[in-house]
């Protein structure tokens, strides 16, 4: 075990870093076209470069089939050529987003006649921390390079060999078409004092980007003095309130869990209003198990279920538990405030959504929710860049500096106060 | 010493998160006119309790002179009755300021009918960690009023007793105003231990702001597990070109370290072209050493002082130094690329001029000054939020997360998404 302070020898941090640095310099001075341009050579090199990125990846796969990986872990981990065109063709998405950097914003003449505004320009130097899923390595480094911003990327141990020679071809193509060399570097060292010297790194990384799990988070949190951008986890509520019209409420229970159960904006906890439970209750729940959904609830909440579907308990975690599977509590409620009441003591402020046909509780949830996304009669599956508009994102941030929500290109940039006068001086 | 884990137990540091975090989810729904309300009556308060807070403030001076501090820092300590009344005078300028919370940015409707939009609401919970000024006290309580924060205040051991008179008397004002209780929370322990378990408090407090010298900021940004907003120290350059209309020049300089030297945002080092520098540097250095100020130089550039004015020789510390007082640096270089090298070098991202009658340089220079603040032909001293048309400021982000320069209310604040359909569900 290697402390902090004599960190893996065979990683030089310093030059990854003074790297990144240079190449943010030239990146954030690049033009839309030559931006655009390394775009396309990155998907062109990824179209050609198929057969050893494939193989680098089966090694990966075999190594984790040896250790027993589940069989969910192994398929996020899996590339195909299916896959990988269409890594490929994502990136080729990113051409067609808009150039934040160089728009002024809130640009006005001073009564002195001094000229300030705000010039959108990028972060600079971005460090993104992420687990085994290796699209994040293309995705985040195209974002990245389109807003301007160098990227370190430190990836999970189990795509190591996958990670690396996609961010080589990648790297190499974005070079040979004009973009800094190192605008993209991979560290391949999956020492986890490394990690955290690179998360303290202050003078060559501007933000660190966790995109993970809540442990990962949370070491990211706990770690670094970098400033970072928290993304990626939420225990994600629905209150079915009364009055609800009980059909739209079981489409928008039943999409916002089992469209897609393993993302961070799949629902966690049903809380329904006891007025309408015993109609709505039998019935979403069957529509819910024959969909293969596991659902925990306790007390009333089971009572009501008695007879029409297995259920499991209610774990003392579970009220807390982000399940990205298909399994979710279910909890009875007298009212919209004890939702509210609930909400705030077991959300983390990603996405919340509420049924109602009640136009002041609709105003009241949206009013009261503190989340990135609170929801009126829609699923909370929308809670995503391109759902919203924004284009590709590089994660949900659930935390309320800088970006809340989804990340798109412009979340990836900040401004500079530009002044221009004509000799001015301060007087007072 | 007390450790982090034992620190203080005199202070519930649970609870004043907790009563925090309940007062912010108070203020986050009190209208415009409740939160106007509390801040006339705070500076009510700060009349009609002149004499108690002026009392507490006189035995802080006192004690300041038994430990022999400078005449400077006992200056800044001191509050007179005008200064008090310009603090209570300023709390009455944020009623006037537009209150950012409410507004709707993005609003748009979706292809499919839903409508989505970015609501700007408070922060939450913001602790602010300052030093010895007693004016901090009431300027952020009000500022984080107005935006709908709660606020935990620590001020330096200093002004204990009269932050902690003015503390409670705009506390209790803004009470009885109809703010939430616990809207404005004052630490009076000075342990540091206790401060680490603040800075560590994810759960009651959303940001916090570091408002001091380099010293207090690098502490708190590493010990901070809560997202930070560092603001405040800066070396901040002017760069004399050539060609530049050198009178222009000269007013500039001398301003920006003379108006108010003991600010963030005052010259630290001067940057003159070699090709300007023997008809620039002695007017200049006259100018400024009239002014009181002593300037620090080696090699060519104290040469062209010899026999003009006297100067210090330039420490090896002295181009990575923020001053803070009449002294400075001086460096002369060949052109711009070495000023925009030596910005890169010894800048730390607040803000930078560049004087000069070239077009192309000054648009090299605001292309290239990686800044919070970018001057052509401007002194940095209007780096402020007053000036930049923000009203008042909490203080100048150094940073690049959220905001960046003057965080006038807008940037006490974040935004929520608000998501309203008829039962959308996501298809795919």
């Amino acid at each position: 075990m290697t402390t902090a302070t004599d960190a893996s020898p065979s990683v030089d941090l310093a030059a990854i870093g003074a790297a990144a640095r240079e190449a943010a310099h030239g990146l954030a001075a690049a033009s839309t076209d030559v931006k655009n341009g390394a775009l396309a050579a990155m998907a062109d090199g990824l179209r050609s470069h198929a057969d050893e990125i494939l193989s680098a990846n089966a090694l990966d796969v075999q190594a984790a089939e040896r250790t027993g990986t589940s069989a969910s872990l192994l398929d996020r981990l899996t590339l195909t050529p299916a896959r990988l065109a269409d890594i490929a063709g994502a990136v080729e998405t990113v051409i067609d987003l808009p150039d934040p950097v160089g728009a002024m914003d809130d640009v006005r003449r001073l009564p002195n006649g001094m000229e300030v505004g705000r010039r959108r320009v990028p972060l600079g130097v971005l460090a993104v921390i992420f687990e085994a899923r290796p699209n994040v390595t293309v995705d985040i480094s195209a974002l990245c390079l389109k807003a301007g911003n160098a990227v370190i990327l430190r990836g999970g141990r189990e795509a190591l060999r996958g990670n690396t020679a996609m961010a080589a071809v990648i790297g190499q193509a974005a070079e040979r078409a004009g973009a800094p060399r190192d605008s993209i570097q991979l560290i391949t060292d999956p020492d986890r004092a490394l990690l955290r010297d690179l998360l303290r790194d202050r003078a060559h990384v501007d933000v660190v980007v966790p995109r993970g799990g809540a442990g990962l988070i949370e070491f990211v949190a706990a770690n670094a003095t970098v400033p970072v951008i928290e993304t990626g986890w939420g225990v994600c509520h629905t209150f079915v309130d009364d009055p609800a019209d009980l059909a739209m409420a079981e489409r928008i229970v039943v999409n916002a869990k089992t469209r897609r159960p393993s993302i961070c904006n799949a629902l966690d906890t049903l809380l329904v209003h006891r007025g309408v439970a015993a109609e709505f209750v039998p019935a979403v729940a069957r529509a819910l198990t024959e969909r293969g959904v596991e659902i925990h609830a306790g007390g009333d909440a089971a009572r009501a279920l008695d007879g029409v579907v297995d259920t499991a308990p209610l774990g003392p975690e579970d009220l807390d538990t982000e399940w990205l599977s298909l399994r979710m509590s279910l909890c009875l409620v007298d009212d919209l405030d004890a939702a509210l009441a609930h909400i705030r003591a077991h959300g983390n402020g990603h996405s919340e959504a509420i049924v109602t046909n009640s136009h002041v509780n609709a105003r009241r949830f949206t009013d009261d929710v503190d989340a990135a996304a609170v929801y009126v009669n829609a699923s909370t599956q929308f809670t995503d860049g391109g759902e919203f508009g924004l284009g590709a994102e590089v994660g949900i941030s659930t935390q309320k500096l800088h970006a809340r929500g989804p990340m798109g290109l412009r979340e990836m940039t900040t401004y500079k106060w530009v002044v221009t006068g004509d000799g001015h001086i301060r007087p007072r």
